[in-house]
């Protein structure tokens, strides 16, 4: 058991008239909402890296948290005491998941094997930890973009050495996954993407990265992991360009290499926002697109050009995500990762608690807006309605390739009849959202 | 003949020491460069609607410029004197191609038999200027995006019927295209996207876009079109969200449609860098993806948050475009049409000559960069180097599919051995690049 | 009376349990909140040129409204009909203020007198409807931004006879709100700034612009107008850059002409957003800077780049603003004008409702929430708390200029004491707003 | 002396035809140019930060640089023998200048007066190392932003022990660029902003940073230091909002201060690129305010919205902003200071001569160009004759407040004349420019 969340009582609902700013407001677990309580719907994790490894360092400054773990033992004793630190935070959050990278839970080694065994070590204190609590993993990553030698990428790596470093990381956090029974095994490219095109391939580049999925698929497969593999798509940050820059553009990745229906993705709202998109959108089209997989959650700064994954707070805008989520029936092997971090001026133990409890019952809350949205079902038939015509035969057979463009084209001219638009209803559609939240 | 541009003598190469502002000194048509003429390279186009439709019209502004062809005769009058004047100007600018939408050529009538007929008189008043001036057409395309009918898209729209008038202008626009030896025919979805997921099917409408272009490329062989097909991607602007975002996005669209093989892009340099990329990675990534085909020339602003549609004018800018394409051989039926306009204070008839004479001379100069890239062959070496670890067999026999991930661990952690990072020597690059323009 | 709105009863309060659309579910005139009645303290306008004017026009399309008031009469029967509407639409809407441009109210005439008397003959007929309604005016203004004339720039044109048309046109925009009780006179300078630098003289033009607002100073104070003159910050659109970018920037332009006693901004949201600035962020500047007049309300988009002028619906992001305001005891001369269009799909006489409605209820429950904040006072507490020790006679000291950087320094070396950092409690901070959201 | 660079050569003047990568085919120091030598003009300063403290570290990823000066000795050891590395990479790519933060050169203390004294012992070695090379400083200043007590600010820190401490930081900065002669004192504000409004006070903060400004120009005087005092504008990053945003906001806070005349701007190419503005803009608008000092040298990436201090390769970009400055008579205490790194990637040693190298030929290529620009003289002539109405004497009294708003309005009506608008010729004025770069 580590102290240094000694001072925190575990975190207790205690609804809307509490003046304790350590308790839930609305995330009340057991709570039923839309068929399911809200831990079964929302599926909470925290993350290991910012909360637990982060220590303030910004590009302009040196860390200003000074966690106990840092520093005064060798890597693998500190290891252990943050992984303390960690379940204690985990179960005093009540959250029942939490993610991590290899490398957030065990120190890299002096070489690839010491790596690997400090690795082996650190799961097995991790299962421990789980039995003990109850904890479950919803998702394990490797780390491939920190070390310096994966400067040039990882997968994409102009030297094929450092592709079967790559590999053999994943095997180890696949395998990892696999023992603590995660439900999911996630991909983040942070350097699968390029500094300059003077010196990149691209075409190269997305052969190697088409062929690296298709070898963690094959592997999931080969050890009967039943979970879900995603990729975390991010436009840029650390690289100029990354290869996954969107959940648009990691559909087309995932066609030409095959994966469309084994892969899908694990969208971050903050990586959202950076690419140009908002939040909802990338949900959205993940859904459409068959690929939505799980929710990276936390929010961006709209003045700032990089990713700050601060806690969300603002009710409306989440909404509609977790409406378009609940209206798809909800998560199926996802959740809600707080891959959210603390701003570096907030040094206390217990600002990591104020982060994820105002996190977490901004989830509540927007649950509880997505349920309304459903039960009232008018945002849904504006939907059905302005599409109705789609139902018509002559209309379906369009879709079903019975009609062709010079079929279409002849019958206008024949009717010579124009079309009258109508209204888009957007400000009554939005109005009609503000209720609800 | 039109009288607007009399004042101009048609634009010759005048070469460096030239002080004439409206001769080229740079582009001289005839010079072979890389194995070709400058013309054969190039293929510039210019287009229809800034140059000839455009009034200056700005959100906060009424038109500026005053062309004789915008008033004082019936609609197929002024198409006929804005015919004239095209045909003076482009003959004057010695492009050899020219690009237009249906409704730039001809009024919108009444209803669809009259813009049908319209269009159709005007196609034959463009056969005969070609004839007349052996002018040929880059490609032709159709305005679904202007009249209010389309406000809600047209492939996309929610009612069935905007579809089918959609079908019956592309129809009648890939005809025309055909009749007038086009070599591309070009779709720009100003309005296939949405304003907001409020009242949008997204996936309902990413089906019938899939539906549309199949569509479009049955009626190509139908009508033994042997052009290519073209998309434009841009991210947003009318639409908050377009779905033909940029390259990578467009790939995945043809992909879910099964066209990938079927359709190319043409690549905007403006919307390149509105969709957070740059216009080489565009190219570049297109050229990686088997689908380029063809470029909008022109340039944004990069302080400004929409499409300004400006001349190009920064050589090293548009150098490193060149040679990618010139390195991959080149356009075959694509080529450069300046798909811009001069500033809404140029309001004087010789402005339309200053933009395109600068922006061709900027072109010209960017070719003359890429022929020195690619004599000299460093740049091509250093990226040849940097990968050749991916021509050892056993790098080969990754890619290939003969390895696993659980194969490559193995090796691995039985070497143990690291890998040292090597300098990704991008300065140097960058001063090589600079040394060709 | 217009007809167009005929099917639209007066807006009422109708309380969160009415399912009617067209009702006020917050906003509730009447009621008292912070000392006040929610109409003294919001003080609502309705604007003329997006509701009236514009006809649904974007850079890709022609207009999709099709309000009576555009086609079928005489340019001053035309605009006579538009303030049927118009008057009719403000008293339903029952907003107690409207705001205009000289061009919105009265159409241009063939040279400036007839425009001068045109304007005059619609001043006549604002006043009498004013009497009629009892509307009031909140601000006037002069468009000298969509005439040719102005392309480049009025105060700031390189020719000294459009600075003089522009000044016609502001003395004829002050003496029509004067004379209409304007409670403030605004300038937008949507062409003072550049295209390109190619063709500018910053300084000079900056030196215009200084006159220019000292003559309209010195022309308030002729008259005896008692309202506020302010100036509208926005950062480029139409210009690429304008001159009064940003509050900041507005403040530092004030200080040069030495007018910031007499001149204040008047912020809109989306012009803040475009500038890189939280909307909260230029108001909580204006406020220390001592130049906060008055609201223009509406919402960007924070993907798209350019302004949208979209209706308020965010209630989160609109209730700081509100509690910055109000904290510093609220509106004087100002209030909330919504600079805020509908939609170009919202094409129904409706959608003009559904927007402002919309809007109103959500700057209700801005204000309501900060009203809650300010009961609270924990928000307002906790930066004193952390601002208390400048409290201490010898941090007064520092502030007054009796200690200079020797002694501070001196003092530090003496004591060699390190201070140690206290945690900004940024999401305990956060977490406490959305308790009053 | 290092041996850290020992296999590169003193960097020469080879001309345009050598193939060295590490040899100026521009830049010849001796050579001159607007009657003074590029040398005299350019006064190229390295700076410390970037190229000997940085390791290769982003906020994904740790070191790849490894220098021999980071590791294997006492802070102090490691310090000089970092200054013996950079004194000779300063004699090796033949910069006049050089540029540091105190704690670039001098390890953080265990408490204030073991920082002084660390900082008092390195300043003697600087000292000794010009003697011996004749490298002279372009400016100092204090890191006020790295050390974790400064997390909330230094000037405008909420704790005026904090101030006192920035204070005490600032006066041995001062002495140490008094007692090396440099030119120059710069302050950069990091951490003057705020990360969250919800814990700032923005008006005390203003108020504090004005009193610190006037304390640094007060010392100034008092110890008889004869350089500029400069403030470096940043937008944000570190801190979402900073309080030295741009040129026009620092002009503001400034007047505020009454230090418009004290005090002038460090103007960075990335920093101007992520306020919205171009470099040429920044440069212009400083000259256009009278307060412009000196530039940071290097570039952004267009489509990153952090700061990359890259090296400036772009000649045309630059082109203009050398024009502007030579224009106005060239640097005075200023000078062209690379605040540029290599990217993480470019590990070796040879890779920061070739950032430098490049950087130094391309600022010498602008310089060409800009002389080109002067000596041609259409660029000044094309502005002076498009403001030549401002020349007559009715123009001239609007300036000098003889005329007011009613007069000019009187005298537009009198003779109800319209002005026609003539064209800006900004295609033709962008030609010209491609010119001469
Ligand atoms: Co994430
Ligand atoms: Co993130
Ligand atoms: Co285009
Ligand atoms: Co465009
Ligand atoms: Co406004
Ligand atoms: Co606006
Ligand atoms: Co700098
Ligand atoms: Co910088």
């Amino acid at each position: 058991m580590s102290d240094y969340f000694k001072d925190i009582a575990p975190i207790q609902f205690e609804g809307l008239n509490s003046e304790n700013p350590l308790a839930f407001r609305y995330y009340n677990a057991d709570q039923v909402v839309l068929g399911k309580t809200m831990k079964e719907h929302l599926r909470f994790a925290a993350c290991y890296w910012h909360t637990f490894c982060w220590n303030g360092l910004d590009p302009f400054g040196g860390g200003t948290f000074e966690r106990p773990w840092f520093a005064g033992g060798t890597p693998l004793q500190l290891a252990e005491q943050k992984a303390d630190a960690a379940f204690d935070f985990f179960t005093k959050l009540t959250v029942p998941y939490y993610c991590f990278h290899d490398r957030d839970v065990a120190p890299e080694g002096a070489d690839p094997r010491e790596s690997h065994h400090n690795f082996k070590h650190m799961v097995e204190k991790l299962a421990a930890h789980q039995e003990r609590t109850g904890m479950k993993l919803l998702w394990g990553t490797a780390n491939l973009f920190s070390h310096r030698r994966f400067m040039s990428g990882a997968a994409t790596n102009p030297n094929p050495e450092l592709f079967a470093m790559a590999a053999a990381q994943v095997r180890d956090a696949m395998d990892a996954t696999h023992q603590l029974g995660g439900e999911n095994y996630v991909l983040w490219g942070g350097r699968e993407g390029y500094e300059s095109l003077l010196n990149t391939n691209i075409g190269h580049e997305l052969d190697q990265m088409g062929r690296f999925l298709n070898m963690v698929v094959e592997y999931k497969y080969k050890i009967g992991f039943k979970g879900a593999i995603l990729i975390e798509p991010k436009p840029r940050e650390p690289s100029k360009h990354q290869y996954d820059f969107d959940t648009a553009t990691v559909y087309g990745l995932l066609a030409r290499a095959g994966l469309e229906k084994e892969i899908q993705v694990n969208i971050e709202a903050n990586h959202a926002t950076l690419s140009g998109h908002s939040f909802e959108h990338e949900v959205a089209t993940a859904l459409a697109l068959g690929i939505f997989g799980s929710l990276d959650m936390n929010r961006g700064d709209y003045q700032l050009g990089w990713d700050t994954d601060q806690f969300p707070n603002n009710v409306p805008e989440l909404a509609l995500t977790m409406y378009y989520i609940m209206q798809a029936g909800g998560f199926k092997t996802g959740g809600c990762n707080f891959d959210a971090k603390v701003r570096r001026q907030s040094i206390d133990a217990a600002d990591l608690f104020h982060g994820h409890v105002g996190g977490m019952d901004v989830c509540a809350r927007a649950l509880l807006a997505a349920e309304k949205m459903i039960s009232d079902s008018r945002m849904e038939q504006a939907i059905s309605e302005r599409y109705a015509g789609w139902g018509q035969t002559w209309a379906q057979d369009i879709m079903a390739g019975k009609v062709g463009l010079d079929a279409l084209a002849d019958q206008v001219l024949a009717n010579n009849t124009d079309v009258l638009p109508v209204s888009g209803r957007q400000e009554y559609l939005e109005n009609l959202v503000n209720r609800f939240v």
